[in-house]
C-alpha cells in the first residue's frame, strides 16, 4: 500500500477501490471520509493529454449523496441554497451553493431532482448531511435526511458518449447538459447523469448497490478498449483551466457565492433561504474580492499545499489557492480570489510560491482561453 | 512530499506541520479536513515502547474545536448529548457521545467548560460544528458557533508533567484529571488540560493563535531533551489496548453509544436531549452488540483498513474495525462489537484478516490486561 496516507477503516475504501488498486493506482487523496484516486501511471500532464482526446474512468465514490425525503424535502433543500429550485423538474441537476446565514459557502453540491419529494445531494468535501440533519431536527422538518448505498462512477472525455451509448443504449444520447436519465445494468435500474468534474464532457453513473462496484468497471473497462480508455482521476491542470472550483481550496465558509462568481444562481428575490439577509446585504454593497485566474511565469510551479500570496508591488491583492503548469498555454494557471480594483484581465501581479520564486504573472478571466 | 497523500489546500496543514516535517515525519492521516501525523523514523513497536516509558510530542491540531457560545450555548449542548453536563463546573473536561434523534453516534468529542455560556467541543472526525450549526439556526438559539484559532498539542507519556512543570510551573502538577488549567506562553495565556488520546498520562495545550505553533512545539521540544523526548502521534497498538475508541472505526452513525459501552453517560432521566426517546427504548431493550476487544492469533496482522468478520464456527458475530500487534501481550489486538451470547471474555472466535488467515482468537474484556 502506498506510503504517506496509513489506511484504516475511518477513511473509507470505495466499491471501486479494489479495481483501482489493480489498475495502478499510485495515491489517494481523502473527500468525505473516503479514499479518492490521485494518480496512475501517468504524469498529471499525460492524463490531461489523454482526457482531452480519449476518455476516462474516474471513481468518485466520494461523491456521496445526502437524500432528503419527506414532505418538507423541496422546502429544507430551498431553505438551503440562494437558487431557485421551484422550477426544477424530475431528471433535473443543478449546482446549487449551500450557504449559512452569514451567506458563507457549507458546501457546493449538485442537486437531482428524483421525485417532488426525494432529492440527492451529490457533495463536496463537507459534511452536508450534519448540517441537513441539524436543520431538519431544529425546524421539526418532516423529512428523512440520510446517505444511501450510492457511489458514483464518472466516465469523462470527448469519447464518454460513444463508449456508454455502445455499452448501455443510444437513449443515453439524447440525456442533455445537467440532466439524468437510467440504465438497465445486471438487471438492475441506474441513474446515469450528463455531468462530471471536468470540460471535456461525459458522465456519471450514480451506481446504487455497492456490491455491483467491480462489475460496473469491468463492463465500463471492455467496453472501452475500443476508445482508448485510462483509468483516471479528476486532473488538476484541466480543471483550473476550466475554472471548476474545489469547495476546501477555492471556498470555505468565509467565502460567499458572489465572490465565486455564481450571482447567477443567487438571484435576489427569486427564493427565500437562510443566508439571504446576508446576501442581499452583500450583493448591495458589492463584493470586495473574486474569482479569477492568474498565469504566472518562472516554469512549474510545485504543489500549492497552502495559499500564495498574490501581490500587485508590496501590497497583497489575493491568494493562490490551487495552480499547476499547464503544458498546453506554456505558463503555470491558479485560481485566486482577487482584490476589487486589481481583478481586471492583464492586471499585472507577482505570486509568491512555497518555492520562494517571485514569479511574474497577470490576471485572467475564466475559464482560461 | 510523501507519495500516497497529494496535498492541496483542502487538506489543512497544521501550525506544527512545519516542525513535523522537519522531525522526519514519514505519513498523514486526515480528520477534519487536516493532517495528522501517522509516523516518524521509529516503527509503530519502537514508538509504543517510548510512549510508555517516555515522553513524546503530538501534533494533534485536527482536534478542532467547535465553540458554542451566547446566551444558549449550555441549552444546545445539553441537547447534543445523553451526558448531563449541568454538574460540570468551569474548568472540567467532559467525554461527551454526541447523537442525532435515532441514538445514532455523530461524533465524540471532550467537551471544555470555559465559562457558564460557553464551551468547546474537541472534535473526533466528523463536522460536528455543521451539526450544531443546523440545530441552532434551525431551533433559532441564541448562540454562536465557530471554529476558533485553536491547534491541541498533545504531551504524552509517563515523563510529560515533569517536562511540562519545569517548563511552565509547578502548577500544571496540579491539574486533575480531565480538568484544564492556564499557562503563560510568550506573552500569552494558554489553556492546558490533563488528557490525551493514550492511557500513559499526559496533557494537551489548547493553543490559541497558529503563529505561535513553532515557538510552542520548540520550547516542548528543547525543555523535552531532559526527558528523551521524541516526534510522535496517537499508537494504533496502545490505543487498542487501552480500549480507546476512534470515531468512523469502532463507531459510525449506526452505533449507539450503549454498544459503545458508554452507559455510565447516558443515565435514563439525568438530561433531556434529541435521541433521548430512541436511546431509552434501546436500554429497555438490551443492546444486541458491545463493543470488546479480541485476542488472536497468527503472527503480526496486516493493516485493517476495512472491517475483518469475526466468527463463531460458521456464523458471524461481529466485526473487526481496529487492530494491531501487540509486541507486549505476543499475540494481535482487535476491536469488535460482538453480538450477545458471544461477548463473554474468554468466548472462542475466528478472525478472518485480509491477508486471508483464518486466525484463531478469543473474546476479551477491555482495557486489555
Amino acid at each position: 500500500m502506498a506510503d504517506g496516507l496509513n489506511f484504516s477503516r475511518r477513511l473509507r475504501r470505495t466499491p471501486y477501490t479494489d479495481r483501482a488498486e489493480a489498475a495502478g493506482v499510485r495515491g489517494f487523496s481523502v473527500v468525505n471520509h473516503m479514499l479518492l484516486p490521485k494518480a496512475y501511471a501517468g504524469s498529471v500532464e499525460e492524463d490531461y493529454w489523454h482526457l482531452r482526446d480519449h476518455v476516462q474512468i474516474w471513481d468518485v465514490a466520494c461523491q456521496r449523496q445526502v437524500e432528503i425525503a419527506g414532505p418538507d424535502a423541496a422546502r429544507l433543500v430551498q431553505w438551503m441554497t440562494p437558487r431557485d429550485i421551484s422550477h426544477a423538474r424530475v431528471g433535473d441537476c443543478l449546482y446549487v451553493p449551500v450557504t449559512d446565514e452569514r451567506a458563507g459557502m457549507i458546501n457546493d453540491p449538485v442537486l437531482l431532482k428524483l421525485a417532488e419529494d426525494r432529492f440527492w445531494l451529490s457533495i463536496a468535501d463537507s459534511d452536508l448531511l450534519l448540517y441537513a440533519k441539524g436543520l431538519a431536527l431544529g425546524a421539526r422538518l418532516a423529512v428523512e435526511v440520510s446517505e444511501p448505498d450510492v457511489s458514483p462512477l464518472a466516465v469523462q472525455g470527448p469519447k464518454a458518449e460513444a463508449l456508454l451509448a455502445g455499452l448501455f443504449g443510444d437513449h443515453v444520447r439524447g440525456i442533455g447538459f445537467f440532466k439524468f436519465g437510467w440504465i438497465d445494468f445486471d438487471g438492475t435500474r441506474q441513474l446515469i447523469a450528463r455531468s462530471g468534474y471536468s470540460r471535456q464532457g461525459g458522465f456519471e453513473i450514480y451506481l446504487q448497490g455497492g456490491h455491483l462496484g467491480g462489475a460496473l468497471w469491468d463492463a465500463v473497462w471492455e467496453a472501452g478498449q475500443a476508445h482508448d480508455i485510462a483509468p483516471g482521476c479528476p486532473n488538476l491542470i484541466e480543471r483550473i483551466e476550466g475554472g471548476l472550483l474545489s469547495y476546501g481550496n477555492e471556498m470555505t465558509r468565509e467565502t460567499t457565492p458572489l465572490e465565486l462568481g455564481l450571482g447567477r444562481f443567487c438571484l435576489p428575490g427569486a427564493a427565500d433561504y437562510l443566508g439571504r439577509a446576508a446576501l442581499d446585504r452583500i450583493a448591495a454593497e458589492g463584493v470586495a474580492r473574486e474569482i479569477r485566474g492568474v498565469l504566472f511565469d518562472g516554469g512549474p510551479c510545485p504543489a500549492c499545499a497552502a495559499p500564495w500570496p498574490v501581490r500587485v508591488g508590496d501590497r497583497q491583492v489575493g491568494q493562490v489557492t490551487s495552480a499547476a503548469w499547464s503544458p498546453r498555454l506554456k505558463r503555470n494557471v491558479g485560481l485566486s480570489l482577487i482584490d476589487r480594483g486589481f481583478w481586471e484581465a492583464g492586471q499585472l501581479v507577482s505570486v509568491h510560491s512555497v518555492d520562494g520564486l517571485t514569479r511574474g504573472g497577470e490576471v485572467s478571466a475564466l475559464p482560461f482561453a
